[in-house]
C-alpha cells in the first residue's frame, strides 16, 4: 500500500481505471435521518449509503445533534444547522485538496481553515422579502504547511474549489424536492 | 415564558419586534474552524458567533469528525461532508417547520424526515466535465404527527421551504470566497 498524506494512491489509482471501465462504480447514494426532539433540536443518524455498485453499512451509526443557542431560541445542544452547512464546506475542502494533492504526489504537513458567513435572520422570520434566508456570502481562509512552493499550494485551493462536492453544492444550484409522507 | 413545541413564542415575539426596531439585530456571522488529521479525516471545531449585536460564546465548543468510508479511502471516523450537507438541510428544514408552526399556534407532536442524495463521483476525480461534483438532486420526506388537519401540514412543509436558510443555501447560488493565507 502506497500512501501519500494518509491517502492510499494505489486504491485511488485502481478506483479511477475501474470507474473508466464501468461508469456505474461512480454513483452513491447517500442518506440522513433526522427526528425532532423539541424546540431547536434536533438529531440526524448517517449509517448506510449506496456506492461503487454496492450497499455499505458502518459498524455504528454516526448520531449528529443540531440545536440552536439560546438568542435564537434553542439550549445548545449541538451546533446549529447553518453552522454544519460551514462544517461541510470546510471538511469537503480540505478532503479535495488532500486527495488531489495525494494523486499529485505533493506532500502536504498540515492543513487548517477557518470560516464564516453572514446571515441576516429577516429572511428566515418572513420580515422581509427583500433578504435572502440564507448566508448572503461565506469566506474560505486556508493555511497550509508544505514544502511545496507557494504557487502549488494556490494550485491545490483553486482544484479543491474546482472539484469539492460541497463546494458545487453551496455555490451552484442543487434541486431539493420535499415532499411530505404522511 | 409561554412554550409552543418547545419554542418559547413570547421571546420570538419580543425579538421579531426588537429587529422591527432596529434591523441590525437581525445580523448573524457564524464560524467554524477546521483542521486535517491525515487523509479523508478532519475535525471542525464550532463556538464562538456574532448575532443580536453581541458575540456569543458557548461553555464548550462542538468537536464534529470528518472523514471518509473504506470505499472512498477513508477510516470511517466521522460522516463525510456531504452526509454533513444532508445533515444541515434535515436540521434547518425541521427547525424552520417547528419555529414556524409554533408562531402559527399549531401543535406538533413528532417530526421525521428522511434525505437522499445522488452523487457521481466522476466530477469529484475529474473523470467527466459534463457531470457535477455535488448531488444531482437532495429527496427530502417528511412525515409529521399533529392533530392538524393535513392541509396545514403541506402548509408547514411549504413554508420550511421557504424560510430554510440551509434550502436556500443550497437550492440557490451561494457566493464562496476561497483565499490561501500562508
Amino acid at each position: 500500500m502506497k500512501q501519500v498524506n494518509g491517502v492510499d494512491i494505489e486504491k485511488l489509482s485502481e478506483t479511477m481505471n475501474a470507474i473508466r471501465g464501468n461508469p456505474d462504480i461512480a454513483k452513491f447514494n447517500f442518506r440522513a435521518t433526522n427526528k425532532w426532539l423539541g424546540g431547536g433540536h434536533n438529531r440526524t443518524t448517517i449509517n448506510e449509503f449506496d456506492g461503487a455498485c454496492s450497499m455499505h453499512n458502518r459498524a455504528i451509526s454516526f448520531v449528529i445533534d443540531e440545536d440552536e443557542p439560546p438568542v435564537l431560541l434553542g439550549q445548545d445542544q449541538g451546533a446549529n444547522p447553518v453552522e454544519y452547512a460551514l462544517t461541510a464546506l470546510a471538511g469537503c475542502l480540505t478532503t479535495s485538496l488532500v486527495y488531489h494533492a495525494s494523486a499529485m504526489g505533493i506532500k502536504i504537513d498540515e492543513v487548517e481553515s477557518t470560516l464564516e458567513g453572514n446571515l441576516d435572520i429577516r429572511g428566515f422570520l418572513g420580515l422581509s422579502e427583500g433578504i435572502r434566508n440564507g448566508y448572503n456570502g461565506i469566506q474560505v481562509a486556508f493555511k497550509i504547511k508544505s514544502d511545496a512552493p507557494k504557487e502549488q499550494l494556490q494550485e491545490l485551493v483553486d482544484i479543491a474549489k474546482k472539484r469539492s462536492p460541497v463546494f458545487d453544492i453551496v455555490s451552484n444550484p442543487t434541486p431539493i424536492s420535499v415532499r411530505l409522507d404522511n
